[in-house]
């Protein structure tokens, strides 16, 4: 089964868009819990409410040896039905982003990876080789400084466009195996909008809700393809945290749940069963 | 003492403007040989030839949590006088690059850092905060790919201008406290040489030479400083792999000695000692 059916399974199954970001942080969490309790907890108390999960690799790389056990452990403990993203933004040259392949698709034993456009074509495709997996390219990324590069204008010989256009039209080029998708941030609505418009077919992760400032209603709105999918929409901090308490896993299910059903009722034609 | 400093340094003592890669792959490396006892080998072969060395993350994230052990105790292993380099390329938002850098700068206890610019200056930020340690910004890439986004012709209001130029324009704004410089491909001798006069002492990060094509001769023209200094030519499976035999870190000696001894030739007003 590749990335895009087991991810169109678990959204029917759980009637869910809601990815949740596994990026635990000591400062944050409850005290004196270990990072791979923290994480087990969160998906027990919300296996049957997401489309996928997404641990961040630097959360887990600034622990040390530890947390990166904890996050191979993580992986490895996630339901085989839900699809879990590496949200690693990678990208090298050829050679090595082949070993940076490896060690997320087979190592860690991921159903996905993000990656980062700047390199080109060539540190992408060992990933997108992969033909089970896929990959999600950064395109108009949640935060401030996403302005400093990705809205500058290019000259297209059609007049100028910003750059993370470009960035959504090469991997639309490069998307023959159906396994590739962008990172579009939740907090600029209007990009969201465009870059859906242009490519209405493609996955689209979606983080910045939440914590962040992206609205739901606007996320779903422009973010879902004509069919009301195709949109991962991702909550971190917000299902996380929501009580540094002993009952830390049921108040990040009430988020959580609460969250999906808002995401389903701006989904168009979505019928909850 | 700073990166620059510790450069300058390690630079003048070994007459010296070449950086080792330490990019171990199985399939090249001797039969049976433990990743960090190969590592240990190249060092103890080169120490007194090298600038600095510069392992990539991906190589030994691939092999898994020996991997990265390796990886650690090999950063821990090289003398305190050079400078390592984490070829990472990392880039996230704001509070996930604080993760990284902290992972990088602390746990790893690097010395400096690639990394990706396409998420902007929040993301780059808190790497810059650690004023003793070094970013270098992917610029112009030594890989094929680099032409699908990096030569790009951006519209400044005075013309248009490649991409890379405004991540250089912009790296140099954020330079304030000395520690950013620059990724620049040997394999684009031209481009080098345009940078070179646009930031003439911003250090330039320089792969490609060897394996990937890039000639010494104008690598070292047009990539130093007019100083001379302030590039590192980084060379990795050119040394690493001379030989596959027991004698691979002798091997190794000769042809860094000879890449050192080259790129010294070509350095303007360069004296050997």
């Amino acid at each position: 089964m590749d990335f895009a059916e087991k991810l169109r399974n678990i959204s029917r199954q759980n009637q869910s868009l809601l990815c949740i970001g596994l990026d635990p942080d000591p400062a944050l969490m409850p005290g004196k819990i270990a990072i791979y309790d923290f994480n087990k907890a969160i998906i027990e108390a919300t296996s049957d409410l997401v489309c996928a999960y997404k641990p961040n690799f630097a959360f887990y790389e600034a622990l040390g040896d530890e947390g990166l056990a904890a996050l191979k452990r993580t992986v490895k403990g996630i339901p085989s039905r839900i699809p879990v993203i590496a949200d690693a933004k990678r990208g090298d040259i050829g050679n090595t982003s082949r070993a940076y392949a490896r060690s997320l698709f087979e190592v860690f034993e991921f159903d996905a990876a993000t990656v980062s456009p700047y390199l080109g074509f060539d540190s992408l495709e060992p990933f997108i080789a992969y033909s089970a997996k896929a990959i999600f390219i950064l395109c108009r990324t949640s935060n401030s400084g996403s302005r400093d590069f990705q809205t500058l204008a290019v000259e297209t010989g059609q007049g100028p466009r910003p750059l993370y256009q470009i960035v959504a039209e090469k991997a639309a080029q490069w998307n023959v195996s159906g396994n590739v998708g962008l990172v579009v941030g939740a907090t600029y609505p209007e990009e969201l909008k465009q870059l859906r418009q242009l490519h209405p077919e493609m996955p689209f992760l979606i983080p910045g809700i939440g914590a962040q400032g992206g609205e739901v209603a606007s996320t779903v709105k422009y973010g879902v393809s004509p069919g009301g999918d195709k949109a991962i929409i991702n909550s971190s901090r917000q299902v996380l945290y929501a009580s540094r308490g002993a009952d830390f896993a049921e108040a990040a299910r009430k988020v959580a749940l609460k969250l999906r059903d808002e995401i389903n009722r701006y989904r168009p034609g979505f019928q909850p069963q």
